[in-house]
């Protein structure tokens, strides 16, 4: 991440109210130490850290950089000591002291965390954090740095070092190895740990560390604890820190992932749609998001309707129910309904005349380097002869550019998102081409398969522009 | 997902040693039937079911598949008998009755599943279980419907249900929405559960369900358990899984996320190669994968040398000191480090020849609707001017396999992988594209970044073959 970008995330969870955040570790590189100043100079609400490692000069950077605090980090493991460190027990004993007690002297808050901590003997763990405090450490943290932390260790664990030192906070820092870094925050926060090191979407090392908006929103819903944190604002957050740090979410990722509140299935959309805590573990609009119920093989009647309904059209139950089979017969053959497929399967099967004012003529893209990508376009709106020709970055974006500009001319309408899923395998893979269209209010979605990235792009976007552009009268429909 | 590809999705899961899997919902659709036949017919070693609602139709839909069991769901909760079923408590236990019933006298294995087990009145949810078992049910299932089990609530619950059912096995099946499935079905177990219901990658409804490969392998090294999951099978059937059904993986997703056993930063980098336990919380040969350390600007120097000595190049360790800070300085600009990117500073640092074999002089192309995708390219191989065309299925094939044809004729050079990252925001946005190469048992990875795909794409092809057409000599290296 550059400086800019990590500011820009230090902003963003700021304004969710977090208590403090490690902006980075100062002695990695320039670019490290420029962005923790941006983010401490930036005037947040929460307390700005930076990590460093258990030698005077990382925390010499650390005080470069305007952070109030230091998260210390210096391995307790035998493990750890022996292989990495090459240091004894006694060694790192005085390490700990040591480097304490010098980020005191200068003023740092100092958070002390025993790296692996959890493959510690937990004797030597109190020796080591005794160590620490005695220097001053403001608060520990024994890190399962290696996320292998099971929940009736994590009880042990906490419940013997809050009694063996009551006095100074702890906090719990869970990686996710094993699926179980949030279950192991909520047991150690109930088991004597005071505060607990979270990232937004889950990110870090390897399988990265125990997810806020996961333990933010499990802590508040089931938990009832009031928490500060504006879990409305966590989904649009998630998002942003998805986009800043170019990290794909899957779309089964808990509370932010993509189908977190999509019901597909039939009885699912059923109970949804009589009550939506049948199928919900709480509201969407807890973390600023809105459930949607998607049309696909596995849906159920009453949502296909309600899909229908939305889009103006009125059918009858015998229209429904032959409309809801041709849709399970396309989810049969693997692929999902858009709006843009879902017309067209109602317009068939409840006699409307088929709606398509735009027809593509013809399309001829050029690219290469040294050549600027050009697209011409000849399109036929009701009988109309359209030809336009744009320039873009990219062969798709010319070829887009090209068609907003010819179908402009009649009609304003916005390309509000065009996404393209990964592709993997080969040059010749499917291509699948989402794209989010508004004209004034409304809004559809459109989905263009193919092999080739552009002619998919521009069935997507005149599927979508063809939804827009047609108009229903739901009575006349009624009333035949 | 079409009835052939669930069929390879099954045979997937026999092969890993799964007991039993539901294949689909019969009364759901033809294809779904299709499906479930096709499973149930493939001579496989796991126990194949189908799913029902508690109506003799989708008992009969079960029974025309030859699914040897039926996975029955019907609600208890209060809130889905009032909202969804509309039905009293009273009408449930009939229908729980008479529905396992029916399926036993049909000669049907029943698993019978609660649906919302964990919100309803556990005193019903106990009279609907004996209700199931008196009529016959082989196994039962509190289903946590929508998610919203804790720890703590877990335990209570499945002891409690263990000491009011103790001669019936016991299923535990949690839904991700606050990220604790896996640690839900682990207590579940320890608390009477006798099995679990699980998915491959975490699927399902939602955030989907407890991932598989979580639970197993979590069982397996951490609590001793000698389950007869093929662990060693689990990297490769989830990458099947993720293509077959075109889900895809965020980096982070424990065990089997791209990033879970990459080592980026120093430290790490540093304890990995002195014993790779360090950091990590089991062998990924258990899995059957194997760790990876990424150059970055977390990385330390002894990460650096050891993937550039991978590469045949053996730096000085003055020489690593430089290039590991120009590597930091790239990463502090935001952008990652491959193969090419490595290659190319070390060769500056060590003062290599700068050595890039092949070199693009121009390329073209045209695609369109009713235009066969066509590109034209000119490289120059070491002084040879090499010019050739090539059509393809889009304008990335078709530029692809123009440069593959050129470069083909001197040196064979397979496209191992090409993929690209999902793009959003819009057609302007630019595009990462990644390829892994190989020359006999030489392989290399560069990634190719432009706001046009076809122009990325190239890019990424010519760095990944210049690595591999580049020849060191280390020896020579070494004592100039």
């Amino acid at each position: 991440m550059t400086p800019e970008k990590k500011l820009r995330l230090a902003e963003s969870l700021d304004r969710i109210g977090v208590d403090a955040m490690e902006a980075g570790f100062a002695a990695a590189s320039e670019g490290e130490m420029e962005a923790i100043k941006l983010v401490a100079d930036a005037g947040l609400k929460a307390k700005v850290y930076s990590m460093a490692r258990g030698v005077t000069k990382d925390i010499d950077a650390v005080l470069q950089t305007g952070a109030v605090g230091v998260h210390l980090v210096i391995p307790s493991s035998d493990l750890h000591l022996q292989y990495k460190l090459k240091k004894s027990r006694e060694d790192v004993l005085k390490i700990t002291e040591d480097t304490t007690q010098y980020a005191k002297d200068h003023g740092l808050i100092v958070e002390l965390s025993a790296e692996d901590a959890t493959r510690s003997d937990l004797d030597f763990l109190t020796q080591f954090f005794k160590a620490g405090v005695a220097a001053g450490a403001d608060r520990l943290c024994p890190c399962d740095t290696v996320g292998v932390l099971i929940p009736e260790r994590t009880s042990v664990m906490y419940t013997e070092l809050k009694k063996r030192l009551p006095n100074v906070p702890l906090s719990v820092h869970c990686h996710d190895d094993f699926g179980l870094a949030v279950a192991n925050s909520i047991i150690a926060l109930k088991s004597g740990a005071d505060q607990a090191h979270v990232t937004m979407n889950g990110m870090g090392e390897r399988a990265g560390n125990a997810s806020l908006e996961e333990l933010a929103v499990v802590l508040k819903a089931q938990y009832n604890v009031n928490l500060a944190i504006k879990t409305e604002l966590l989904y649009e957050t998630s998002r942003l820190v998805s986009r800043i740090t170019d990290f794909h979410l899957q779309p089964n990722k808990a509370i932010v992932g993509e189908n977190a509140f999509v019901h597909e299935s039939g009885m699912h959309t059923h109970g949804i749609l009589a009550n939506p805590s049948t199928y919900e573990p709480f509201k969407p609009e807890m973390i600023g998001r809105t459930r949607r119920i998607a049309a696909g093989k596995h849906s159920g009647s009453t949502g296909i309707k309600a899909s229908l309904n939305e889009m103006g059209l009125e059918p009858t139950d015998e229209q429904v129910k032959e409309i809801f089979l041709r849709v399970k017969t396309i989810g049969d053959k693997g692929k999902r309904v858009s709006d843009a497929d879902l017309q067209a399967i109602a317009e068939a099967v409840m006699g409307l005349p088929v709606s398509r004012p735009i027809k593509l003529e013809e399309i001829t893209v050029v690219t290469g380097s040294g050549v600027t990508s050009t697209a011409s376009v000849r399109l036929n709106l009701n009988g109309k002869m359209l030809t336009e020709a744009a320039t873009g970055v990219g062969p798709v974006d010319a070829a887009i550019t090209a068609i907003k500009k010819a179908v402009g001319i009649v009609e304003p309408i916005e390309l509000e998102n065009y996404s393209v899923k990964a592709i993997t395998g080969g040059t010749n893979a499917v291509t699948e081409v989402a794209v989010s269209l508004s004209k004034g209010d409304r809004k559809s979605t459109a989905v263009g398969v193919n092999e080739d990235i552009v002619i998919a792009s521009v069935e997507a976007m005149l599927s979508g522009m063809n939804v827009l552009m047609t108009n229903y009268n739901n009575k006349k429909v009624k009333e035949s």
